[in-house]
This record gives C-alpha cells, sequence and structure tokens, in this order.
C-alpha cells in the first residue's frame, strides 16, 4: 500500500483537502468540492451483472479490476464504490472489497469500522427513535399513533432475535409497543446520505422522513419531532467520500452502501460526482443484477442527481450462465455447452433492456479456471450474434493485465455520444411505473396489487408525491418475483404486497412477497474464524 | 489548535508511531510501547472531588487546568481522561470535555463519534449478545438457560424505550425472552478495555466475561460462544490510547470511559501506563467522589494495574460546600459562612479517607465569581486546621495561569516518597471488604446483604473468585445509599440489594438500592439545540 496522501496526489488533491484517518484511509474535506467543481466531467462506467446466482459473476472484482486495467492503458480512473456492512462480514464469510489481483486495501479496516460511516448512521437512526419514544413519553403533543409509527432501531449487526421485539416494558419507560430493528444498511438514512447532493439536501431529506402517523392519519415527520439538526451533526463527517486505494494504486471512493432491494443499492452521489471531476474515467457498480441494480442506477440515482452514464458493463461468468442454464452447482465445473446456450438467455435480455436506457453495454466474461475453451467461445459467438462487445477478464488472476482488452473496449463504448434515457416518465402513476418496469425490463404480462398497496398508493397521490420514482424490491435471482425461475421467463404477474414510502430518499419501495432487513447468523458465524494475529493483521475477513 | 502531529512530538511520540484521525486527533500505534516500555515512570496524581451536587465542584475543569499549571511551572506533564459517550450528549445539555480556557479540543468531535472506541465497543458488545441468542436458535449444545442470560444488549444512545424489552417475537425470530439495552459506557466491555494491559490480557478478560448460567446453574462464558477472537477484532483499534491536546497545548491521552457506579469510572490502564512514559506528572481523574472514584481508582485500577499514585486533588467549590451544609440551589449565590463551615464536614471526611490510603492530598478551591472574600477565606482557615494544603483555581478564567498556585502545591506534595496502600486485603472475603469500605470510608455502623445478594456470594466463593476487589454502586450524592443525605453522616447502615460478578473486568459490584443502566432523554433534549453551521463547525454541544 503506498500512503494515501500519496494516492490523493495522484488525483490532484492535496493535503490540506485530505482528513486522514490512519495512514491509508482519509476523507475528502468538504472544502474540496469547491476547488473542483468548476471542472469538467470525466465519463460514467456503470458495472452491473446478469441475475445474481450461487455459481458467482463477480461484479466487484471486475469493476475493481477494470478501473485498474483503465489506468493501465492511460486513462485517467477513479472507481466509486460502496461500503461494507459490518454485521454481514459476522455472518457468511466474505467481505466487499474483491480478491486476488483486484482488491481494494485495507481491506479488514474496509470490511470493519472503516472511517464510521456505518456507525454514525446508526447513532442519527436511534436518536431519532429515542426522541420518538420520548416525545410520546412527555405528553404526545404531536399526537403520534404508537400503532402507526413507522420508524423501526437499527443496528449494524445480523441480529434475528431483534427483529419483532417489543419495547418499552416496565414502570417509567415509555409505552409499551412493538417495534424492531433493521440492519443500518437498510436504514432510509444509508439512502439519503447516498442520494444527497450536499449537507443542505440531506438537511431537507432527512426533514422529509416519515416516522409514522397521527391519530388522524396524517403523517408525522422527522422535522416535526426537532431530530434533524442532530442527525445532521451525527452525520456531519459521514457525507464526506473517503479514499483507499486498490492493490495497483489505483484511487477508490468507498461511500455508502444502501439495501438493493428496499433501498437504491449505489454509492453515494457525492462520492460520484467528486470522482467525475478527479478522473476521465469513473467506474460505479449498482447491486444484484441489471433488472434491479442497473434500473435503479438510472431511475433513481441519475434521474435524481442528474448524471448521465456513458457505458455499462454487463459481468457475466460461464459458470453463472451454465447455472442459469439448469446445471446445479455440484456439476458446474463440467463443460455444459447447452447450458451455456440456454443461460445466455438470461444476459440477452439483461443486454437488451440496458439499450432501452440508451447505454452501450459491453459484457465482461469473468474467467474462472474450470472454463473451458470452447464455453468460453460459445459465449463470444452468441455475444457476436446479439451484436455486443464482450471481453475475458482475468483480473482476478493478472489485476489490471488482466482485464485491458475489457477497459479498452469500455473506453471505445463510452466515447459514443450518450443517447441515455430513463425507462418511465416521472409524471406517470405510480402504478404506471410499475407497469413500464415489468412490462418493458422483467418482460411480464402484469401486475396485480394488493389492496393494502392500493390504499398505499392513494394516500401517496393524496400527499402530492406521486411523482416519486419507484424502487423495485424484489428477488435478484429471477425477472420474476420468485427466485427458482431461471433464464429468462416470460408469461407470469408480478405481484406487489406492499407500498413504503421513503419521502426522504424520494422513492417508493414496491414490495413483492416478503422482505427480510435483518439478517440473522448462520449456525457456524464467520466470526467464529475472525483472528487478530500478533502482528496486529486481521485474519479470516475475506 | 496545533496539528495532533506537533503535540506529539512535544513529548517524544514520532509520526510513525501516530495514527491520525483528521488534524487533531490521533492513535497511538501499537509499537509506541516498545519504545517506550523501558523508560522510568512519571508521577502520577489524581484529580477527585467532595460528593457531587447539582451546585458543581468542576472536576473535569479542575484536571485540565492542573495539567496546563504544571506544564507551565515547568513540569512536563500529560493528562489521561475519560472518553465521553455521545447518549448522554444528547440528552442533558454539556459535554465532558471542560469550558473556559481549561478545556480539551477538538471538544465537538470528541464528544460526539471520536475515534469511534465507543461504537467498537457497542459492536463487540452487540456481536456477542447476537451470537448468544445464533448458539440457542441452532440447538443450544452448550444448554443454555434462556431465564438466566446476563447479558444484556448495548447502544450508546439516552433510550428508555429500550431498557426493558421482548426479542425474538416472531417464526423464525429465535427464542422469545425478556431482555434489555444498557447504555455502551455501562458495557462491561468498557471495563475490561480500560483495565487491560494489552491486547492478550484484553482477550483473556473477554474470555472470561459470564454471559449466563446453563440449566445446571453453572456459568457460561463467552469462550465458550467462540465470540471472544471476533470481539477483539472489533477491538482492535479501540484500545489504541486517543491523544488529543487542550487549549494550551497540554497532550492529553483520551481513552475509555466506564460507569463509575457499576463499574470503576477509571480512564484506561493502556493511556495511563503509556502517559507516565511519557511525562514526568500525568493527572487524571476518577468518578463521582472520593468516596467512590478515589476508592475505586485506588482499591481496583492501581491494584489490578500495578500504579502506585503520587498525590490525590479534592476538587470542591464553595457552593458546592454550601449546598452540603444544606443552602437550597436558588440561594447559593448569597453569602453563607454557616454553611460553607457545615459543609466543610463532607470535605474532611474525604481528606481523612485519602489519608487512609496513604496519598497525600491537596484541596482545589475551583473559583466561582460568586464566591464572597470571606468565604474563600473560610475554607482555608478549614484546611489550615485540618493540615491539609490547599489552592484556588481559576483555571476556568485564566487556564493554566490560574492554576499555578495549586501546581506548585501538588508537585510538592508529590516528591514525598509514596506511603500509598489499598484499603482492604485481596483475600478478605467480599463481605468483609464491602464492610471495610462502609465502616472506614462511608463511616457506616454496619452493612446488609439481602438474601439474594448473600446467595451470589455463595456462589462467588464456589467459583474460586471471591479474590476479585469490590465495585461499589451506591448513590455519589452521599455517604450512606441515599442521596438525600448530605455533609458527613454518621449511625446509619448499607443495604445490599445485589452482587454482579464481572468476571471479566475482574470486580464484584456491590449493589445498592435500584441501578439505571440506559438513561432516557429529558423533555426538552439537549439534541434539539444541535446544529452544524455553514462553515462546519458543531454548535450548541456544551
Amino acid at each position: 500500500m503506498k500512503p494515501i496522501v500519496e494516492i490523493a496526489r495522484q488525483i490532484g488533491i492535496s493535503e490540506e483537502n485530505l482528513e486522514q484517518y490512519g495512514k491509508f484511509k482519509a476523507k475528502l474535506a468538504d472544502e474540496l468540492w469547491d476547488e473542483l467543481k468548476e471542472r469538467p466531467d470525466g465519463k460514467l462506467i456503470l458495472v452491473t451483472a446478469m441475475n445474481p446466482n450461487p455459481a458467482g459473476a463477480g461484479k466487484t472484482l471486475t469493476t475493481i479490476g477494470l478501473s485498474q486495467a483503465l489506468n493501465l492503458i492511460g486513462k485517467k480512473t477513479v472507481a466509486a464504490l460502496r461500503e461494507p456492512s459490518l454485521g454481514p462480514c459476522m455472518g457468511i464469510k466474505g467481505g466487499a472489497t474483491g480478491s486476488g489481483k483486484a482488491q481494494i486495501l485495507p481491506a479488514d479496516e474496509i470490511n470493519l469500522h472503516f472511517t464510521g460511516d456505518l456507525h454514525a448512521i446508526t447513532s442519527a437512526h436511534n436518536l431519532l427513535a429515542a426522541m420518538i419514544d420520548n416525545h410520546i413519553h412527555h405528553g404526545n403533543t404531536l399526537r403520534i399513533n404508537p400503532k402507526k409509527i413507522v420508524w423501526k432501531r437499527a443496528m449494524d449487526m445480523n441480529d434475528r432475535a431483534l427483529r419483532q421485539i417489543v419495547v418499552g416494558l416496565g414502570d417509567g419507560n415509555g409505552i409499551t409497543r412493538e417495534d424492531g430493528f433493521m440492519i443500518t444498511t437498510a436504514s432510509e438514512i444509508m439512502a439519503i446520505l447516498c442520494l444527497s447532493e450536499n449537507r443542505e439536501d440531506l438537511r431537507e431529506r432527512l426533514n422529509q422522513i416519515i416516522i409514522g402517523y397521527d391519530t388522524d392519519d396524517q403523517p408525522v415527520r422527522a422535522q416535526d419531532i426537532q431530530a434533524v439538526d442532530a442527525m445532521c451533526v451525527m452525520l456531519k463527517d459521514a457525507i464526506k467520500p473517503n479514499l483507499v486505494q486498490t492493490i495497483e494504486g489505483t484511487p477508490v471512493l468507498i461511500h455508502g452502501g444502501p439495501f438493493a432491494n428496499i433501498a437504491h443499492g449505489c454509492s453515494s452521489v457525492v462520492a460520484t460526482k467528486t470522482a467525475l471531476k478527479l478522473a476521465d474515467y469513473v467506474v460505479t457498480e449498482a447491486g444484484f443484477g441489471a433488472d434491479l441494480g442497473a434500473e435503479k442506477f438510472f431511475d433513481i440515482k441519475c434521474r435524481q442527481a442528474g448524471l448521465t452514464p456513458s457505458a455499462a458493463v454487463v459481468v457475466i461468468s460461464v459458470r453463472a450462465l451454465k447455472f442459469n442454464g439448469g446445471v446445479k452447482v455440484a456439476d458446474l465445473e463440467t463443460e455444459n455447452l447447452p447450458a451455456v446456450r440456454r443461460g445466455f438467455e438470461n444476459l440477452k435480455r439483461h443486454i437488451e433492456n440496458i439499450r432501452k436506457f440508451g447505454v452501450p453495454a459491453v459484457v465482461a466474461v469473468n474467467h474462472f479456471i474450470t472454463d473451458t475453451q470452447a464455453e468460453v467461445e460459445t459465449v463470444f459467438e452468441l455475444c457476436q450474434e446479439l451484436g455486443v462487445e464482450a471481453a475475458l477478464s482475468r483480473v482476478w488472476e493478472k489485476g489490471g493485465e488482466g482485464g485491458v482488452d475489457l477497459a479498452e473496449k469500455v473506453a471505445r463504448a463510452a466515447e459514443q455520444p450518450s443517447q441515455f434515457r430513463f425507462l418511465y416518465d416521472e409524471q406517470q402513476s405510480a402504478k404506471e411505473k410499475v407497469e413500464t418496469i415489468v412490462r418493458e425490463l422483467y418482460r411480464g404480462s402484469g401486475v396485480t396489487f394488493s389492496p393494502a398497496a392500493l390504499k398505499t398508493l392513494q394516500k401517496v397521490e393524496a400527499m402530492g408525491l406521486s411523482h416519486l420514482p419507484v424502487c423495485m424490491a424484489k428477488t435478484p435471482y429471477s425477472f420474476t418475483d420468485r427466485p427458482e425461475i431461471l433464464g429468462a421467463p416470460t408469461d407470469f404477474t408480478i405481484s406487489v404486497s406492499e407500498i413504503r414510502l421513503s419521502a426522504g430518499a424520494g422513492f417508493l419501495v414496491v414490495l413483492t412477497g416478503s422482505l427480510m432487513t435483518m439478517p440473522g447468523l448462520p449456525k457456524k458465524p464467520a466470526a467464529e474464524a475472525l483472528r487478530v494475529e500478533q502482528d496486529g493483521r486481521i485474519t479470516g475477513l475475506s
């Protein structure tokens, strides 16, 4: 690792604009933006993927490797990635910092407390929760209906016992009511932090958070609780992007990591916009597959922030294609060309979808050692038939060098003039927006809304908020709302069970099926393997 | 503020041994201790106080001012203080970083997230809690009795609704049981972090934490849950002391801040020992008044860490004496010599008590603008009668210069050869230890133990842990266990309601009366006044 001041210097950031956290992590000072804001923007590259599955595609790995490769071919590049959450690192082995020769450093610290952003969000979240119960305890002048409080508590931990709880038992301990904890990444504050342009925007969005409803069923907002300024105080540093480096010294802004189902699953707007001023190419990623991640990146993040993406990389692996073509995990290492062809249908639909946004797509075939020559050739043939550029990516094994072909194809694609457009118009009704997504991207035949969802939509309309984009909370494994249906299904309907209003983040969450916002730990948690070694290194994390 | 690298340089710490958190905060690297450990120790000065009361004595203020004053008179001095908790800053106005010309900077950041130590403790605490419920959920091979889990959850927030809760409701969400949250400073992990000599000691102490009892009523420890290594990972940086500065550039190690009732209320052993290697004088403070704070500092912290204090400063104010002499808060600004004399009885007993530990005492009279000349003179007369050195301290108004007389008297006292001794022998039974404290320090006539407390003492004996020192959890306002009894009462008994075993921290918590480990917010929380100003400064905190 190089000292972070040196990485910063590479992209023209002086030491005064750096707030160091140890020698290898730093936050960018508020003053930096004033220096940068008049500069032209670089090109924005989105890395997305086919539908995720247990075979693994390697989206984060490819994002890191591609940014290294772009630098290798002389394109000044910064990666803008999501910040991992501590809780899941304790559950199932594996952080979110890449691996092999395409990883971000210092991986252990990034996966743990990092610069404290998630802790700050947890604190701000729970301050609001405490102030709600405190308001009711001290007389409830806002007439909050204790049965209609929608603001839960948050913790950055996988803790199933906290999913559904009763609080306020015992004398003098406030009102007794049902409540629950979500994991911090699912907090609306995380989504807000990631969509805010600056401190003022952050404050205004926090003000708009709906914490519950009063006895007249009117929304009560965070601003009514007088918690927002204190929340801004707690988030004072969390809104500053974090600078780290890849194993090859490529600068990376890691900042924010909202859930990709009930939120939009992209790193922060502040980091993306800063990166665009610092580099010619900014490589960023979105959660899950392109049906969810890319759609939300385009329709929510780019729409709200006024961003124009220049190209999209769709990461696949031969293994993941075969899984999508019906092969079981145990059989993935056996050559199976028909399965590759069948699985390709899934990729094909994602490519078609991305073209609907007017964004040129490039396929990154993340190479695994078990891929056969014939399988790889089949993928390239199919890509050629589809008229989409494809490149083999060996960044795990070779770092940036393993991604040079990909980088060259991505750079070429990004040089085309942008024809970026949204999938739906914000003036469409929420129902129409959902129907457009289902028809155009998922290729379902229709949508059924539950009575509860329809009621919420009426409420949203009455509140004058139907211009908000929609945020689909659907299984990432399938174009349908049933995880077991792989490939490129047609003739299905999507069932919307519930609509939630994230008024601060600025979107309507459309729930299909049940949703878990607090994970549990497995029988053998990854935490059991973590160690601090004699020399202070952490092992067992990735 | 000077850059923290410069403050470090003043006391011989090179930039390589500094992990910066922004420009004005830093953690000391692990490697520093290896460089320092062979050096001789400086002199350790404890700052304590008479029984606290609403009139205010000014213990933290005096600690900071004294450390500035010692530097002014040419004694190389480092202060070692407790780390504030975020939760209480949201409740009742006021941080814990001094004020006026005797304060620590950057006050806002120290009072908020600082370097993340409290967040790390919260995470480690809640990981253990999650792993306990997870263990039971996945089959409970340890046969933990869900009704006898003593390890609660923790949050750094004032949130009364979380004091008493039911967790694990709903299908698939683990076992349903009663639980509760404590504020992070009350976590045994905070006490452990503050008493650990190093990483190995930390690990061993975490291993010993008793999380509950099994179906045979045998203790189940954190090591049985296999959570300890992951907890050490989470505490990897939290165990490193934090360096900041006073408003006059005196170096301050702020590190750890355990509760002063159910724990020992002192900053970390690691910080104290490091400071002793870096300076000729180390000024540190203990929680509450000398009956609790100084006793625990001597009998728990100094005993466990092998520290020898050279002098104790007892902070008083004329106002606080008058309050103890029966004056109401509204009347504190009226001259009242008889009340000063009556209140002095409280101070007198504390001085006598400190002498029992063989430590020379100096009285610091923290000057308020409303003190009259006659009142101040009366205090000095009474101190002279008692044969104790006293000095007027005007550090709020004048900084170090206002504490020069105090500093000179403290330095002189500390030059006497130490006759430090513990109040009780560790081989005494726990009952005898408590009785010794009550008889010798509080001057009560006896102790009554509840049947539950006696039962726990038997258990402790059977576990071979009766050598542990005792940690009194008593009201700080009185020598008795009733807060309204001021002055220097005699002829009372102390009632022990419960004994808790902090096997990791290494003490028995002796509870007298009821105990609150999770504060609530007041009707008008201090949080409502917090702001981030345009220029990024935080206002409303202190």
